[in-house]
């Protein structure tokens, strides 16, 4: 392990975010040739990414790459989902062919896919794109113990910083997050009713569809593993070896190394949401760096934003992960820093301004 | 004038989007290596750009243009915006010179910028990229008269239509419409409740940002010219030449050449609305060639989008017209268009499909 991927070193060196820069940025807005405010959410995501760099304007945040992380759920076994763990190895293979969706859009804005497998039950066959970070085969049952044990935790999150700082050495100045593991909706539930207080019932959804029946019977699942671990928001490891995943750690990790490297985070869905919380709860300052890309349909991902204080950019009812979300989000994101760099201010392009009311 | 390009002729040609090509889409999405329906409105847009198209398929909609038409408004005169009109003509040349924000949105999702100016009020300079189109240096005052003649109204529709026309000779394959003129919520205003039958109050709105006072006179202005005009939904160009604006006229001109093109339109703010709603009741079919980019601040454009039955792709409280919402949405839509192209489905990627519930 190289110091700077260890998760105490990197928490240490993490800096909040510019408050004098994000004053810059809107101080810039304001003299652009449109009228005040009138960006809406943008001009928030404009600041925001002054606030990140650190100086206005801020650089527009390219090349981007999604870091996929993949792997699995020992609480697949309990029946929470309909597809059979295979899918979660299969799927990663699809990513190295450029089959799934995460590829179709990657393309379309322009970044680059990083499929990580911190944890596949599977094996894997070697594949140009796949990056092995392997923690585990797996989770063990969340239903029946802890899932992670402290060490695989803290190195899983670990697996996350160095991906992330891996991506900023190869010139990425964006990074989305990914995320492919059958049954992770339920850690993801779990882990977001142990960061906010939420009831199982409220953080809990169909995922990548169920029917009521194994709806409900996951609620009770995760309502009883809460009571059985009840989880210390104030131990976050102790929070994330109780439900995992490896992937949710992974990710934590990844925002945890990329607000490191003050470059702009865009989360995906509930997944992302979960492992914010954590990375969060890890080091406050993280979430500065976060970007929401999406809402998703799953109800936990709402709870999850509210908590963090992030207002997601797009609402288009997904429900895949894969990082789909946050790669649709990102040229608004890249949009609103050109935003800063290229539009005239009313004194130099000769626009009068409209008279005080 | 040419034939292709006038209004009658158009709206003979336009046929409904194609039922088969939609159906086909939504199976080939339900095979292909993701749960059913979990890309969500994305789905919609593939399903909606294979109608347009007539084959599924479709082609992924670029290269993508955008046509801002600008024009002035009599009704500028009663004090409904706090801008000096001057400002429409100066920022078609802040358009021109690239120093506006539709140019920073077009040149990040990669779509050409055309200004058409359909009845600027000022005189503009000759300058790059811009098209003149002019019917008449602005409105007249709609609170006064009649806005414009009946054939001034469709003149300024044909604009549009030949404008549309020109762009897809030019190769391009999506159109995304764009507007600047100073007092021109006002105009969108009253035609949305000439189309729908809404209250002034319900559909007038604050446009760039008015105070409290300038609204409420705002409102009764519109609810006074609606009472003096009794405008006739049934009759479209009489509707139009009540209120104006040229805008309004030519991107309904461009809705319709676009649909007669077999071109997704990709429709900007309250304005875009405004000018769907009169597209729409001059020809039915118009409607299945609409994707609505983006839903701005201003009440009336919820007010249009339900009315047409169009679900807004972004909400992101933009209130700045110029295109810049369609333009935000441009990469979803290309996005959507991209996964009936790329994603493999479940036989041929080797991915086991969830067990039936």
């Amino acid at each position: 392990m190289d110091t700077g991927s260890s998760l105490a070193a990197t928490v240490r060196g993490l800096r909040p975010v510019d408050r004098a820069a994000a004053a810059a940025a809107a101080a810039r807005l304001d003299r652009m040739t449109k009228p005040p405010g009138s960006l809406g959410r943008v001009e928030d995501v404009a600041i925001a990414l002054a606030a990140i760099a650190g100086h206005c304007p801020p650089p527009v945040p390219e090349p981007a790459a999604v870091a996929v992380f993949a792997a699995d759920h020992g609480v697949h076994a309990q029946g929470v989902s309909p597809w059979p763990q295979e899918v979660t190895a299969q799927m990663v293979a699809n990513f190295c062919a450029g089959g799934a969706v995460v590829n179709a859009f990657a393309g379309r804005v322009g970044a680059q896919v990083c499929v990580v497998d911190v944890g596949v039950a599977g094996s894997l066959s070697p594949a140009s794109g796949l990056v092995s970070r392997r923690i585990a085969a797996g989770t063990a049952d969340l239903s029946r113990g802890p899932a992670l044990t402290r060490d695989q935790a803290t190195a899983a999150v670990e697996a996350g910083i160095a991906t992330a700082a891996e991506l900023a050495a190869a010139g990425h100045r964006c990074l989305l997050t990914g995320d492919m593991g059958i049954a992770n909706t339920t850690a993801a539930a779990a882990l977001i009713c142990a960061f906010t207080g939420a009831d199982a019932a409220a953080a809990t959804g169909r995922g990548t569809g169920i029917d009521d029946a194994t709806l409900a019977h996951k609620i009770e699942l995760i309502a009883a593993a809460l009571g059985r671990h009840r989880p210390d928001p104030a131990d976050p490891i102790g929070v994330l070896a109780a439900f995992g995943g490896l992937e949710h750690a992974a990710i934590a990790g990844f925002v945890l190394g990329a607000a490191a490297h003050r470059i702009p985070v865009l989360l995906d869905g509930v997944n992302a949401g979960a492992a914010a919380l954590l990375a969060t709860a890890l080091a406050p300052a993280a979430t500065g760096y976060c970007l929401a890309g999406h809402r998703s349909a799953e109800p936990g991902h709402r709870v999850a934003l509210e908590h963090l204080g992030l207002t997601p950019l797009l609402d288009l009812g997904l429900r895949l992960g894969e990082g789909t979300g946050a790669l649709l989000a990102l040229p608004v994101v890249q949009s609103a820093a050109q935003v800063l760099h290229d539009v005239a201010t009313f004194d130099t392009a000769g626009v009068a301004e409209h008279s005080p009311s």
